[in-house]
């Protein structure tokens, strides 16, 4: 029930995580900007997400920022100040966005390949999807094999709606998928620099051409248009995957046989295991397992008074609904049921929990473990594997507090 | 099918309104600093409310603020910086969220009353609700009466998540309701005048006590700490019924025998007939009728292209499941039905709908008509009333447009 060697590196996310905690569940929106002018010893926001809220974030560089545990709220959908932003190569210029109605994405791979633009798409459909948006690492932050990449805690992750057009419209517009096609391989619109073979750095993944079923092209997101830092004007989201899967500023959906040549699709992105390199022979980082992980108590180490407690967090089914969460405050040896908070926004979307429970003082160990419609339950180790991909182990998330 | 008389009040709400209404669809968060800075002509917002979105609204005064019909956005959910703003009085000072925890709220007309701080509650009990806001009088400006008060088109609604404490957490935690009280009285935390009766001015409403099973004490609303401009620290909301029913820094939730001797109960907000001074004969108002609108087209008089257009609007309830939308694009001759878009988020929460239909060019006048469960469809004619409250008349809702 110790912590293995992950104090030093907890210790080091705490540095740059904990600083002003306690001053967000005072946070509103008016004292934002005075907290950002207080913030400073920790890392500073990037231009293209200068409106973010520094407080509720851990910065980790200017493409990867994660959601401090104790700042998703409890309004089921993530503040968009306070959602996470992962980038793999940095974002286009902002004035892409300026004018989201002239970007232009192609459909080839169909029987009569088009290009749109964003202002055609609308004319032709409307869809909005609650959805969960997850880095593939995830939970690196825990992996003992320390694999190199961003040491993400539980906050690369948030729950949106998203809104835009489904796929299977632009598909059927266009004549339905050619023959032979297999995948869905999107690309994205970062600019690749000069004299690099594009296929070492562009942003183009595949996903199983039948997943279109529920793919959206997207330029809203919780109902403002879709800002650059998440994708604008206009993203790929597939419900259920990874986020890596979600094409941001995407120009193309192509149906081909194969998958992308990139070395994303190819190398990155693969289940290998520990001390062996990705490569296609490995399972790709697509669908995201069920899941959970507490918010209150949100800090390892944090001193909790006794009494009553609402210990609180989020659970997702991955791609099915989730259908239960328990909760242990004794490092697993014995599980609650916990009851869900608020309503059920379909599969893709995570649910709040909650167990009421009397803390006597002393030490407790608190996790949470999930169950989801395919009888799946959140196992207590994770998958190792080399890079520290999709960590869902309810025991890498427990949390060792005090009750005083 | 023509406008009656309201063709001027439409011209000077559309001046206050329209400024900038071509920009929303573009305007991301990092644009909103430069587009405040260009509303020149608007008149401006108040300071509690300084963090909102000048181009998502129309500011009536420093109390009143509407979002635009074409501003609700695709989400579901209205953000929050667009979120229409309706004060009785001037709001206390902003101080009183700088340590939400410590707000106190008394719970009297129980059999143990008692004094709860937000901190005390937060350890109690959790839920979150999404549901409708509305004021009652939104439609006023439709009333060709021309009713004294706020002009409100169609957004002085939105649909937000609440989170906080189901009430009926603390009649059980207090012992119970006391004998033969029949209403939930609550107060407002706002400064009374000195020298003035408080009953003339005060901000208390008694609703059924046994609404009360549905109400909850809310300190955030969509996962972030409630600010002051919608009732922080902490508000009564009850679901299902107009705004002014859900009090803002509520300090005391009573039950009584009788509703508030207040004026705001006993003849503001009652359902006079025209001609007629409001007093306790007439109805309160307090639940919300079946009702929808259309959001695109989302300006009187606007010209849309021809072809596939995508009719778009949002429909509610009332108070029981909204379970049809028909939209009518020849001024009510013909309705088709419409679908609806993204999840079920409750019996208190709107629906987006979208009838996607050709249209060549020519006139058109373009109004919905929804349906709940409990049988009721939105009626042609709003019910009259001397102050212009309850307004759900699709005919008055209806925009005369072209399609060139």
């Amino acid at each position: 029930m110790k912590p293995t060697n992950l104090s030093r590196r907890h210790a080091m996310l705490r540095a740059g995580g904990a600083l002003s905690l306690a001053s967000i569940g005072t946070l509103t929106p008016i004292s934002k900007a005075l907290a950002a002018s207080e913030s400073k010893d920790a890392p500073s926001l990037p231009d293209y997400a200068s409106w973010k809220n520094p407080d509720a974030l851990i910065i980790h560089s200017a493409n990867t920022m994660e959601t401090k545990r104790g700042a998703f709220g409890d309004g089921l959908i993530t503040p968009l100040d306070r959602l996470f932003v992962r980038n793999n190569l940095n974002p286009p210029s902002e004035e892409i966005t300026e004018d989201p109605d002239s970007w232009e994405i192609r459909i080839e791979g169909v029987k009569n390949p088009t290009t749109f633009t964003v202002g055609e798409l609308k004319r032709m459909g409307l869809e909005s999807v609650p959805m969960i948006l997850q880095c593939s690492g995830n939970g690196r932050g825990y992996f003992p094999s320390e694999p190199s990449g961003t040491q993400w805690t539980v906050g690369a992750a948030g729950c949106v709606i998203f809104t835009g057009i489904p796929v299977k419209k632009l598909i059927e517009a266009t004549g339905g998928i050619a023959d032979g096609m297999k995948y869905m391989t999107s690309t994205g619109g970062e600019e690749i620099p000069e004299g690099i073979d594009p296929d070492t750095v562009k942003v183009e993944r595949s996903v199983p051409a039948e997943i279109s079923d529920r793919a959206l092209l997207a330029w809203e997101i919780n109902g403002v248009p879709l800002p650059l830092a998440h994708g604008g004007p206009l993203r790929l989201v597939v419900p259920g995957f990874t986020g890596v899967n979600s094409i941001k500023y995407v120009k193309q959906v192509a149906f081909t046989e194969d998958q992308s040549s990139a070395n994303i699709q190819q190398n990155s992105y693969r289940m290998a295991p520990l001390g062996e390199k990705g490569s296609p022979e490995y399972d790709s980082v697509w669908e995201m397992p069920v899941k959970s992980w507490v918010t209150q108590p949100s800090e390892p180490d944090q001193t909790l008074k006794s009494g009553l407690v609402q210990i609180k967090g989020l659970a997702m089914g991955g791609n099915s609904d989730v259908t239960g969460v328990e909760v242990s405050v004794d490092g697993g040896d014995t599980w609650h049921e916990a009851k869900f908070v608020g309503p059920d926004l379909g599969p893709y979307a995570w649910r709040q929990f909650v167990y009421p429970v009397e803390l006597e003082p002393g030490k407790y160990e608190v996790t949470s473990r999930a169950t989801n419609a395919d009888g799946q339950t959140q196992p207590k180790e994770r998958m190792e594997n080399n890079r520290g991909y999709l960590n869902n182990s309810w025991h890498d998330h427990m949390l060792s507090i005090t009750v005083a």
